[in-house]
């Protein structure tokens, strides 16, 4: 991998090497096979290592930098507040938390009015499927196949890829398949075939499961680690009326796709549907400070007006990330980071990846809106056969030589850049990809 | 609750207090119920609200802030890295993450190098479980009643307390009973016989669950919010040789214990006995920033050097919690951090609740080391009958009136200041617990 080449000839560089691969266990990662790339810094859509070898970010790291890197105003928030305050217990009452709650609510739809903060995604997975266990009085979680939802005990038996395989250790889960039309799992021809046989499909399985054990349908509003899948219109206002005539509480899961991703604050507000719990982190604050959270509807909330909520953590509405979250969202509201954000998706990045599509058979089908597209690489268009983990290995090689950081996964190139990207940045990010493409990738 | 009587005439108090009933839920609680303290700034032992309304924090809030309140090295710890690099995906190396892991090695006992970071204490529990299911191919895990590790799906069923039992969706957790002589569920009345009598009912536990089927004991070095119940001598060394003998690996959770809290880096280091796997967070940093971790030991982090890992998260070794680490960990040990805690257990803190206890009979039993204490409170010395709720909420009224912030569970009040209290500090909490014991409370 490129980056590492030099850390035998410089010393901050090859320190955190030798610190990292002596001391630091890594994710969903063999140990032995883990060589890293070195980051030492960023700025905006840049990171660079200790040598100063740039790349240009197309990942915004785990889809969660929306702002950019060190975004002056939220750095200078975390700064101020670090000087006043880093952290208190959530018994108390503090400023930077409530100001942070104001912001989420007065960005979230009529009905929802508390904020329940966490330290990331998993835990906002883990307390919005309590919340809807308690609320129904229900145990079972519906989930689809083709999903990520975090690391944790419900969250990642909830999750629909490998990575539940050897977790599943919760009860109650249970797992059906989404629409997804390149690769129906329904036959389906067209959009609204996929959609109208997507349903069919849920009611059966809620029926089937009994849907009086149901408390809740989990869903990515997009699924994003799966493959950016933008659900075809008609499907979520469609999963919305089965949840509400069997009495099944929907969560939809913004982790990933929310706070201006999609081009919008939440990526539900672009398919006619509101659900009864939001899960939110990445991009609330871009991950400068860990959290996230859940976000009630009031008919929930109210079941803990006089009840004890069963949850909680030290962490939870920790002011460094509450103040965070503040500078991040004042930010992207004064900036217009999420309109840039749709209009790169509509007008600079969807055009320039439609083009590369007619350009390069091994793009089999584009997917996305905003800064949140897919490129489904396929090693024959027809069969639409996925290519294999050594020609993306080679792909992956190719782009950080290159100086472009990727986020890669399966067959697949997301291409998930900053929020803040400009068209210049998408050109040479694009020139990169179709250069890379242009090889005897096949061969 | 005092502190927030001022908020109608005091802008930034009734402002905080106004956001946080509006829109921020809160842990373990009824909504309607919470009237929460507002805290708005803190330095070493003292927290203070917007009107300079000002306490003594004889909580470190959730048993956290060892370091105290505002340490100036850590503060500029975060801000330095806030001015590199906050955030960057953990599939890279960085260098803050890779000094922040060497320090945490290099305070562990020999055989564990790698560690692997999470959010917070919850997720730390759940990847432990995770590591040593998947080192044994095992499925149970053994805890305690009286215990507590988290709010995550395996973590809150791991524990032992009333938090559990709305959450019981995980599978694979069995509850034995740990040593408590004060409460003893064995009929014990000498410490010797108390450790043989527990470890006698582990072993039946073991046996009688299938021993092949156990993963794990994992337990609380010293369970904390349980009570702050020191095992006897030779409880651990006891579960450390059942635990091989039946092939099963020990958790010791130090998530509230370790770093400091008990005047030593590690609470077991206390009590003759070396785990496979060792939670931590709250102390590692103080919590400030959210984080957390495993330590691994060489034997279980050597299964994945060629197996891929099958956990991970968004923020593991974020950089700012990082460089917090290294900031804390530096400036305990520049200071004698640690020691002071020791010193202050034994020489100070522990001989005024020894003789709290000799002046008020309302005091069962004191127990505790270092920084880390709790009063159980009875209404008869001699039944042990816990007093009840309301004795507790007229103490919390009384303490918080007179200025000391206390931690208050059950009958108990825990006596639990950062790491770095005075002996002046001491002898002010200490006179307003005297006082407030003083009082008729029972009647």
């Amino acid at each position: 991998m490129t980056g590492t080449t030099n850390t035998t000839t410089t010393s901050l560089n090859a320190r955190t090497t030798a610190l990292d691969r002596a001391h630091v266990f890594h994710s969903w990662s063999a140990q032995a096979a883990v060589k890293p790339l070195v980051i030492a810094g960023g700025l905006g859509c840049r990171v660079w290592d200790h040598d100063g070898r740039t790349y240009l970010d197309f990942s915004s790291q785990l889809v969660n930098v929306n702002i950019g890197h060190q975004h002056p105003k939220v750095v200078k928030a975390i700064t101020d507040q670090a000087a006043l305050l880093t952290t208190i217990s959530p018994a108390t009452a503090n400023l930077a938390r409530g100001e942070a709650a104001r912001r989420i609510v007065a960005r979230a739809p009529e009905g929802f009015n508390r904020v329940f903060f966490t330290n990331g995604g998993a835990d906002a997975i883990e307390n919005a499927i309590r919340l809807a266990r308690l609320h129904t009085g229900r145990d079972k979680i519906l989930s689809t196949y083709r999903s990520y939802h975090g690391n944790t005990g419900a969250a990642i038996v909830a999750t629909g890829d490998w990575r539940r395989v050897p977790n599943e250790y919760a009860r109650g889960h249970v797992h059906f398949f989404g629409p997804f039309l390149y690769r129906s799992e329904f036959w389906a021809t067209t959009p609204e075939q996929e959609c109208e046989r997507a349903l069919q499909h849920l009611e059966h399985v809620i029926v089937g499961e009994g849907s009086a054990s149901i408390a809740a349908v989990l869903l990515e509003t997009i699924p994003g680690t799966a493959g950016v899948m933008l659900p075809p219109p008609g499907y979520l206002p469609g999963v919305r009326e089965l949840c509400d005539r069997y009495g099944i509480m929907l969560i939809l899961d913004e982790v990933m796709c929310g706070f201006g991703r999609t081009g919008r604050w939440f990526a539900f507000e672009g398919y006619g549907v509101v659900p009864d719990l939001i899960t939110f982190a990445k991009g609330v604050n871009s991950g400068y400070v860990p959290t996230g959270g859940v976000l009630i509807s009031d008919p929930i909330a109210a079941d803990f007006d006089e009840t004890v909520f069963p949850g909680g953590l030290t962490y939870s509405g920790h002011p460094l990330a509450m103040a965070s979250i503040v500078g991040a969202l004042d930010a992207m509201s004064a900036e217009g980071i999420v309109q840039n954000a749709a209009r790169i998706g509509r007008d600079v990045l969807g055009p320039a990846l439609a083009a590369l599509q007619a350009k390069h058979a091994i793009i089999g089908e584009v997917r996305g809106e905003g800064v949140f597209w897919a490129l489904d690489l396929v090693a024959d268009p027809v069969t639409r056969q996925p290519v294999g983990a050594a020609v993306m290995a080679r792909i992956k090689a190719e782009l950080l030589g290159r100086g472009l950081l990727p986020f890669l996964i399966d067959n697949r190139i997301h291409v998930v850049p900053p929020c803040v990207v400009t068209n210049e940045e998408v050109a040479e990010g694009i020139a990169i990809i179709d250069e890379v493409l242009a090889l005897d990738l096949l061969a």
